[in-house]
């Protein structure tokens, strides 16, 4: 079964991404959500319906749960739950029309199965299931190796280095003149994926929903990364959340010298 | 000539592109330059030796500005200069191995005349003659259109919104507050190039070589856009500089409201 939902997961999200290639350079019908920040376009919608019929046409008893809302609300991961952000990088697709991800997490009984993020624009599909590593295509992604903060990369949005209502933006700049470089490409699922392919070494951010990282845990836990919220405590899924995302090695430290949540 | 010295420059770029390839998993012999995150290759160097070898059989009248400094002393941009970076965004290339370019510039009496910025690893050739528009690979880039800083996305090293010597990161992080997104790439040229290309609209920096911008500098200019000092003067091709690069709507009011040197 859980063979066979990667696979699913996988084609189905190969799919979606063509109907997104094809409908590129159609209007796009840019709308608002929470603050002229935070886009959704028509296409957003219609890729997240997409899944949601292909689910329940399969997978009656599957629930979905999805950036858009479409789906039936979901409010415990008992059972078999899709998470999905149709299309993570709102802003990249609308500003840049690349950069952009499709990201699925498959939740069982609150245990994250299976993760994958397909980087439309390049063509590029990581995929993992658990305890069977994770995949950039068809190649297997290596453990991450040992890192001290000096020479890691982080990726962390420049907004948390501004006062802000969530986190010390003292201690990150602290953060930001001790590591190695940092780097920000507006897309959590691919700075989710960078980081399980070793590119970077974390990604911190105050503020996320379970569609943006549900997909990228699995990646990550697969190549001996750690995803948690910024106190070190286990995700659920289903609620908004601080994460700290980080290879194994610096984990720790940086929750505990860099981090003071408000 | 100036039709010839394009066509060559990209084509010895992409064969200096193909040297890199070739050799990207031989061991990289990283040393540091002027501080630990200041990085530099044997490739850095490889590259740069293989320019300078061309444009001394070539051009042997033409002076050579680099990254590494294998050429000769410029200082000043009479007659013909090639100004390169052999790999700009070493840190990317070191610890990403993607995300960096290799970056030529070539001014003729003070005048910036030829760009180009080759994304190695995506293999896409960014280049422009002066007066004759800028393109990627094949495809010309359109002119920049309007736009304000609320539509904007601003490309910025992290490092600017802590306290440092250059620059008041407290009026930076007002423009972080306003601004649609942020981004950074850890590649100068990539930056000028996504600028270019108007996937983001403005790069600022508070302290960059002139190997780092001289390609960008005309790649930016065909498409309409602005790239001075942080004091709205041009720069000289020549010395060390902060740098305001943007969509010309937006270049005077990002000096004027939101940069104050110390």
């Amino acid at each position: 079964m859980k063979h066979t939902l990667h696979k699913q997961a996988q084609q189905w999200v190969l799919e979606a991404g063509r109907l997104i290639k094809e409908k590129m350079d159609e209007p796009l019908e840019i709308m608002t959500k929470s603050s002229p920040k935070d886009l959704v376009t028509k296409m957003d919608k219609a890729v997240e319906s997409f899944f949601l019929e292909k689910i329940r046409e399969n997978y009656p008893s599957h629930k979905v749960l999805g950036e858009e809302g479409i789906g039936e609300a979901v409010s415990e991961t008992k059972g078999t739950v899709w998470i999905i952000d149709p299309i993570d990088g709102t802003m990249n697709f609308v500003h840049q029309k690349t950069n952009f991800a499709i990201s699925i997490g498959i939740v069982h009984d609150g245990i994250a199965e299976i993760g994958v993020i397909y980087n439309v624009m390049e063509d590029t599909l990581y995929h993992a299931k658990r305890g069977e590593g994770a995949y950039k295509d068809d190649v297997k992604l290596p453990m991450l190796p040992e890192k001290t903060i000096d020479q890691s990369i982080i990726e962390l949005n420049h907004f948390w280095l501004c006062p802000n209502r969530r986190v010390n933006e003292e201690k990150l700049q602290k953060l930001i003149y001790r590591a190695m470089g940092t780097r920000a490409y507006g897309s959590a699922a691919l700075e989710l994926a960078f980081l399980a392919e070793g590119i970077t070494d974390a990604y911190l951010t105050f503020s996320l929903q379970p569609w943006d990282y549900a997909g990228g845990f699995v990646l990550l836990h697969e190549v001996g990364g750690k995803l948690t919220d910024a106190t070190g405590e286990p995700v659920d899924f289903l609620n908004r959340t601080t994460i700290v995302a980080a290879n194994s090695s610096i984990h720790k430290e940086l929750i505990e010298e860099y981090i003071e949540l408000k």
